[in-house]
């Protein structure tokens, strides 16, 4: 039985990573005040507070409180604050009540921070296999809830009416995308998953052999401009193009445009505030329900997530990330298979479950992946707000089918003729 | 482009079959009075008399509106009415106010099945390819109507504090089910999906190539007896063998059994009223969350649908259903592959979804099956409440992975070692 | 301590009223079929078989059960499914639930019925003063139900598309409104309660005396056409005439106009169906908060209940009753206090509470009143569906200010200038 | 027409009570960071800073914009964000999404305040009675938050697993409260309501002549001691002490004691923290709904407004209150009557309504009482929260019967012999 977080690098590298990575995450939380960092504005979204404990708990509870001989927990209580969904680690603060934890004060989580830091420093020194591999797990974790940390703030912001910038954008850059076109995908039997050296989650495993029938997937993103034809046809008012769930939220919710348009489909809320919004960047912040929606407007479909990863493998994994800065989608440009990473994560047509073999960890850790392979859809290529070091091709997102906080693009496929 | 409904048998057969398919659902509804008829327990059940309208109002719609010269329908109003989720058609009656319907009575409604069945008859005589084809289509929707007509009146009768018996029920056979013991699946490149001239729904099409692992199958469905010991086993009271949403579903629903079990697990409610549970039987109306969480306290994992299709393949097609009358469960006996089809469906692991190059019907009628395809898990082989001549081993049922009130069971697997 | 139900008439008297009220009740069952008798259209709705079965049930605890030696329940059962509200009987089947029980047939309660008419029958012949305070109680509690079974089977009705008629209407009497105008309340210390020999509920007692400052009560009631002009004049879109809840109330329901007028405000379902509002008739079927709202457009205010007992004390007992067989509000006409009684309840400013001094029955009949004495309103002098010998001016009906299904009105009133 | 709101004191005097109150709230602020100050723990709750800023809101829209000339509004956004309810104001914020605004920061708040301090000492320097009597208005209404802020806190703290103190507690004053003794409440003709020279709220308005029976009061409030045994003696499982709302509100909310207490009944949060609970204490964070079946559990009842109001006049408007710094309830010591102001509101029997010849103010102030006259019921004689001058026989506080994050206690009263 191989483990599936095979990853266990040299240790002074991942010394050197660890302070990278946890860097980052407080270079994200820099714009944000101690009151910024209090908001749940919804219960999907945690406050930032939130996240910069609860990363620093999962390397105190994964690994300091185990591996550290001698190591006394910051504070007893923060097992229960800052444990998201271990079961098998016991009880948790309820999830919709994040919003309300004044205290720990924001400097009592940064000095928590500190803490755990310098004590993983210790442990890093001289850390046996299995404490690198949990390492590497850790901090694979951290850079899940830094893009969790902009998407949340992102929502957090724009309920609020002042509308509040994170901070200025930096200045886009020029694209004109080429017209859509779709290339084909490797048809017959592939392989799919993760294999070899570099780290991947256990949902990325085993490998295996998948059939995959003739199909060709889109040169690029679907665009703005492409997704405002759609609503001005009637898109948002027409059952004929959704799935029955889908029209149902539909109802229920009163969508009409992506999350974060305005009325008159003339802006978007970003990061930087209230933007104009630029017919060819792509379209994000729609859910499932909007993009399978589009796909069936457009005589197309969503790719599976096979179809895109044989499709995709071989690409470059560049793209625009959350560490180029711009932290809203670009314009595509060029030639060839174009914004396969980065910019924004792809809804596919393929429900998340378990690859054939698939094993989770064992104990609490095994609660990472394997028990929310239900009612979700799963999503590929990451976003501008995805760390660069953080995605490969077999790389596995999730969402719920009417999650819209998250970057979500859209990128259509066909059967082939 | 082959269609997804390609059985366009012979008119005499046809008309015969009309018949036949009529009055068996004449048959399940004689029991009840006008009274029964009418109660809405929930949400997702509908009246007996809502189904005896409604799929009159399939063929009316479908096809004396269109095809039979001069027809005049019944009552414009029985549109509105007896739409069930046909949006290409027009707007219907809310859903869960479909049991305030006192009016039309039953004797009209009755009434108006003769009335339809008079004109069908009329229109069968001499028709086309089209009409054949639609028929076909409309009395295996009536088929699906008579199963749930039973497995909605089960659930009517159970919220009644009377617990009144559906009808007597006939003996059991009895039975002695051999241990629990894995049979392989073919694996490699395996051709799944309907082909062929009989009838089957657009959502088995087309026929396609897929790539199995190894794997085995239970030789029988899991029995009450052993369900009981999961319950014992504390299966309801730890997290660790469910899924996010299953176990939030066992909190919020405060389950802690299958539906129709009493409190001490020693008697069910059945379409006969209050019954022993017999250890022997297998166990059903479990949900896909309760499957899945007793197989992996099982150490196992419920089939792939394509691997239980591979496995079917070549099964006859007997087995306890609707006609045989004994309307539950029975226990399993005898060697090889047992209760593939009929007795309870069986929950595959499989989110239901398309077929590579899945083309759902024009108009209206591709509302049948593709919009809902989102969510819901795939169930296979038929119960005790499916008509013999409706089962298939290309058959594909869904239902949400909460839903607890069809005659679902569990098949188990595993991967190969 | 005064008995709160005093009257204890003549035996042979209230054998013949017995008879009387339990007669009415079977001709106003009379147009129903079995299956419209079934309908549970929202929680507050009772079905009218359920009536028909609870207020037996009522006669058959409080009763035959105590007094008549010997007697044999006529179904063990009946205690749990048609207590409505009596937790120091017992456990009592779900209220919602109602609608779910096709069994006991109807058939079934009506033998029910007559097999708790002869047993009473047989206990009147020799009733002692208790049984006989008890059976006008179980009379006049079925005199409530009688008018719930109108109310309740035209909201039935309402909820089907097919808008059928209970029965078709009598010849509506012309009527040609005099103006509004306002008269006198008598102020001062006011003696307000049930004093004397007849019948009264427990929250009629004690009479006591009250403070009453100047102020007038209007002629008659508003009609539809006042109605009309606020709901032109802006009244459901501008909040300054709304209690806050009342407003949430508007905002959440979405409510435009009264319940059971259609879109366009000219026609209105009635029990002999769809008909065209009449200008001149009183508005019925608001709200407290709808009521409220219109008062202080009007530059007005509802009564008191003091006010308007004080004011109506003396007023002629005749009006539009339920045996007077219109079962709609009709138009006023004439001079002085008009539509006192009968037509439609008046809304009173009052909210539902204790006289001073009152004390509740003992036992289980103690729950018949005083435990609704909270977030309820006070409505005075009955409606068309009120039987006439069941009203009476100390008469305290009481409903929930967003409640509209009861033939409820508005009669205005100001401070004496 | 007399103004609801008389008072209107001396320019100087003004000016001193202005700045006297806006630094009392600053000094309730004073504990807390700018993250405490966020927190919105249910709808009811507003964050800390919400009530610095509406307070200041109230002068600026309905003082400094109306009367000040050339008085520029520190940020236009600010009436959006911080209008409460006054529909005639505009439209505003969403209640429960006030816990979103983490800007403005509490610094940018605290900066409003001092700006619109600024400009109120202009104002006040030269103001006419209009701007005095809105003055008076304002301090009465900033009072009113005074009390929202440290009963809100107490909330949200509470719902920290945290359990932060507020502040230590001082000194808990020893005392040995007399027996229960009821003392009679003078009957007859009655004065009620606000008149001369002080201020009042247009609901104390007008002064009229009301009934009263004869009846008796306690002298002292409930203690934790005595509520206690009503636990024990199955108070929160016998439904014959409820009112019928009550009974299913204990069900709903899962209610076995006082909000704040442990389940072992031993301690209870307060503003100092989880604190032993005191016997001799007052019971409080009680509901109507527990108020009521205590008393009827006591054999005895809630007091009528106008029994407390003419049982009260006369004493002493001493007491325990928020200035005394104590922040909970004192055990009563003494004779006579006890505890009549301060400690915690009583509940009394009395639905909120208008007294007879109400008239609110015109305009949006007039929004400040009336529109709440529905559904609530009204408390005496102030609390531990509430500041010593903002107490006085005639006011009439007012909670829906399910609120308990109030200080709000019990005082039982019974119908003289």
């Amino acid at each position: 039985m191989t483990s599936a977080v095979p990853s266990v690098p040299d240790p002074q590298l991942l010394a050197a990573s660890y302070q990278a990575v946890r860097a980052f995450t407080m270079q994200l939380a820099a714009p944000l005040s101690a009151e910024d960092c209090m908001v749940q504005s919804m219960p999907d979204v945690s406050p930032t507070k939130w996240h910069l404990a609860h990363t620093s708990w999962f390397f105190e509870h994964f690994l300091l409180r185990e591996f550290l001989p001698g190591y006394r927990v910051f504070d007893e209580r923060f097992g229960y604050l800052f444990n998201s969904y271990y079961y098998q680690v016991g009880q948790m603060h309820r999830r919709p009540e994040r919003g309300f934890l004044s205290r720990p004060a924001l400097a009592e989580v940064m000095a928590y921070r500190e803490h755990v830091d310098a004590h993983m420093q210790r442990l890093l020194s001289e850390a046996d296999a299995e404490v690198r591999r949990r390492t590497v797990l850790g901090l694979n974790h951290e850079q899940q809830h830094q893009e969790l940390i902009l998407t949340d703030i992102k929502h957090v912001f724009s309920c609020n009416p002042l509308k509040p910038a994170y901070r200025e954008r930096e200045d886009t850059v020029a694209g004109s995308p080429p017209p859509l076109r779709f290339i084909e995908v490797p048809a017959g039997v592939q392989r799919i998953g993760h294999e070899g050296e570099g780290f991947a989650y256990d949902n990325e495993s085993p490998v295996h052999e998948v059939m995959i029938q003739p199909a060709v997937i889109a040169n690029r993103l679907v665009t703005n401009g492409e997704y405002r034809e759609f609503i001005r046809n009637g898109g948002y008012r027409r059952p004929e193009f959704w799935l029955s769930q889908g029209w149902s939220t539909v109802q229920e919710q009163g969508w009409q445009r992506p999350l974060y348009w305005n009325e008159d489909l003339s802006a978007e809320f970003t990061l930087a505030g209230m933007r104009e919004i630029r017919d060819d960047a792509p379209v994000c912040h729609v859910s499932y329900f909007e993009a399978d929606a589009f796909a069936r407007w457009a005589d197309a479909r969503l790719p599976r997530e096979a179809e895109w990863e044989a499709w995709a493998r071989g690409c470059e994994l560049g793209g625009n990330f959350a560490d180029s800065g711009a932290l809203h989608p670009q314009p595509a440009s060029g030639d060839g298979k174009l914004q396969v990473f980065g910019d924004a994560w792809e809804w596919t047509m393929s429900a998340y479950s378990a690859y054939p073999g698939y094993r989770p960890d064992d104990g609490a850790l095994g609660e990472y992946n394997g028990k929310f392979m239900c009612g979700q859809y799963v999503l590929r290529g990451g976003s501008c707000a995805t760390h660069s070091t953080h995605i490969r091709p077999t790389y596995r997102n999730f969402f719920y089918p009417a999650d819209r906080w998250q970057f979500s693009g859209i990128r259509l496929a066909r059967d082939a003729a």
